[in-house]
């Protein structure tokens, strides 16, 4: 793909054109990254046979979320870019380096419906034959997959040939970014092993790790690196901000009534995990006295079988939980559309971000 | 501590004071910037209660040989530098995060005589009457602190004042310090998993995680920090990997025979993790028939209870394996001190890269 003065995506189609194209050239920027990445550290090493396949392999099943948001934070201010678009694409990274560690904490032994990098792992391991424990092997070999995912981030952000004065802008938004991360995935951590949180915890995870991680800090990151500080700028923030929320909100619901065929994740992932997520916590604090007793009670389960997840699941459609996040989505959405409406940021960008607000909430995976 | 004209740390003693005192002042340094970012993610958050004692703790207790030798790899290029001093310090940050996530995958409970991190947040899991496993949750709470410190460093390292010209010159040694550190980790399970690594397996992990990410690596960025490619970089890079490769030969040797009161691990821990260790390694390849088997017969056991423990410690010493890497200890040490003869180095810092060198070899813990 080669920069033109033109930009550098055709311009040709409609916003899902574009962000398809944007998307493609930060799948085709990231995995011959990490791909070279991985020859300097495993080529022609027996310990890295697995890693020299995998890791690339497992950036480019990605979504490529996180880089859209920021180089349309980018394309709000500044026409498009080549060097631009490797900094945003190193999100994706960062991105892998989530997904790596979180399928290992949370246990989860698939990821977008293919084995997780741990079970490749471990698989591995037990096809060797080695000694010791395959599951403890394939979680730490899959922490520190996460761990070279974290460095390349940052190296290939700093490689990315966007100027110094424009990433000095972007390092405090990135900073940032990776910071709440880990702390949030740890704020998330201790949220589950409370007996329930309150909703205001909750919200507080889901602004730190989803709402701030997914859609707000790309998109202030990318338009940071753009322009220093400007109306844009908070805009895009108070944008962020709502939909990243949204976005974590259907998360939440997916993660309980999600079709396992579209998602990718066995039924009801969330309720087997004990996993205190909007919806479950927002269904507690909504319920009547029988149904609160009736969902502490299954929630108190050592083990949910079959049976007691479609259980579960009625009680807490039965709340008005659901469609109580569901307003919540709606109206987020609208708001964020407000938010950037009457701003500087070109027609064009407005119907993009208008598009990924639907493609973050209104969606069945 | 006040950056002067005449250096940042007064050069009244000889080499070991002056390498305490540029340790302490790591030490200020490393806590202070790790307390701040603590402030910034965790300060009135109840998650974080535990994460914003035991960090900065957690530095504070480093013994911040990395940091040294890349300050000294600095000084023997320029004059003393406070901005140089800090990142130099980001190594430490570094290391942080490697013994965070090392001791999970370890499962080692103890660092240092006191309890591993990942014991330290299973305990409080544990005082706080949570649900879930203790022990899972002390381990994942473990690997995002290692992964805040491996953030943090990296951001310690651009903060640190050092000059854009000098940073881009450090940047690959640091990059490459960063892949391998993990790569390696890597490289080290899969020797552990296997039946047993042969001695060139188990010296290329030696090379690529110690003898580098030790002594090599830090001399070379702080040099290189300092100045452009140079022959005392080489110097340098040579006397590096030599003392560090030694360095680990000591290490292995304390992890079989140390005395657990000085080393703060219990009685030969590496055997009881059937580490492939490069004593063991060599153990097995220096053994007669009969001495091979029993070895054999030993390591193969599931557990190893006091009196097989002492059983293999004399079958290992029976070898010759011992005294044989006393003499790659020695003969080590003395081809690093004539690298770095007959350069450009001031003679204050060959003396002090002699102290370290036996600081690194010749200790007890």
């Amino acid at each position: 793909m080669a920069a033109t003065t033109e930009g550098v995506v055709p311009a040709s189609t409609g916003p899902g054109g574009w962000l398809t194209s944007v998307s493609h050239a930060c799948l085709e920027h990231a995995s011959g990254f990490v791909a070279e990445r991985c020859d300097e550290q495993f080529l022609g090493r027996g310990e890295g046979a697995l890693a020299i396949e995998a890791l690339p392999e497992f950036v480019r099943e990605g979504k490529f979320l996180r880089p859209l948001f920021a180089y349309v934070g980018w394309c709000c201010a500044r026409p498009e870019d080549e060097a631009a678009l490797r900094a945003a694409t190193s999100l994706e990274l960062l991105h892998c380096f989530a997904l790596a560690q979180d399928d290992v904490m949370d246990r989860s032994a698939l990821r977008r419906g293919r084995p997780a990098l741990h079970t490749q792992f471990a698989r591995w391991h037990r096809d060797q034959g080695w000694n010791g424990s395959a599951t403890r092997f394939g979680e730490s070999a899959a922490v520190l997959s996460g761990d070279l995912f974290l460095v390349w981030s940052e190296q290939m952000l700093r490689e990315s040939g966007v100027p110094e004065p424009a990433l000095a802008r972007g390092w405090p938004h990135y900073d940032a970014m990776r910071s709440e991360l880990a702390a949030g995935q740890l704020a998330d951590l201790v949220n589950d092993a409370r007996s329930l949180p309150s909703w205001d915890a909750v919200l507080d995870v889901i602004r730190r790790k989803s709402g701030n991680y997914t859609v707000r800090r790309p998109l202030e990151f990318g338009a940071a690196l753009a322009v220093g500080d400007a109306p844009v700028l908070r805009a895009l923030g108070e944008y962020g901000g709502l939909v990243g929320e949204a976005f974590q909100f259907r998360d939440d619901l997916l993660g309980v009534f999600g079709d396992p065929d579209l998602t990718g994740k066995p039924v009801s992932q969330d309720l087997r995990d004990r996993k205190a997520s909007s919806v479950v916590v927002l269904a507690v604090a909504m319920a009547e006295a029988p149904q609160r007793r009736e969902l502490q009670l299954l929630l108190d389960e050592e083990f949910l079988d079959d049976d007691a997840i479609t259980c579960l699941r009625g009680t807490i459609a039965a709340t008005g939980a659901p469609d109580q996040l569901e307003k919540l989505i709606d109206r987020r959405v609208r708001k964020a559309l407000d938010a950037i409406d009457d701003t500087a940021i070109p027609s064009r960008m407005l119907e993009t971000l208008a598009v990924l607000a639907a493609r973050c909430t209104d969606r069945v995976r």
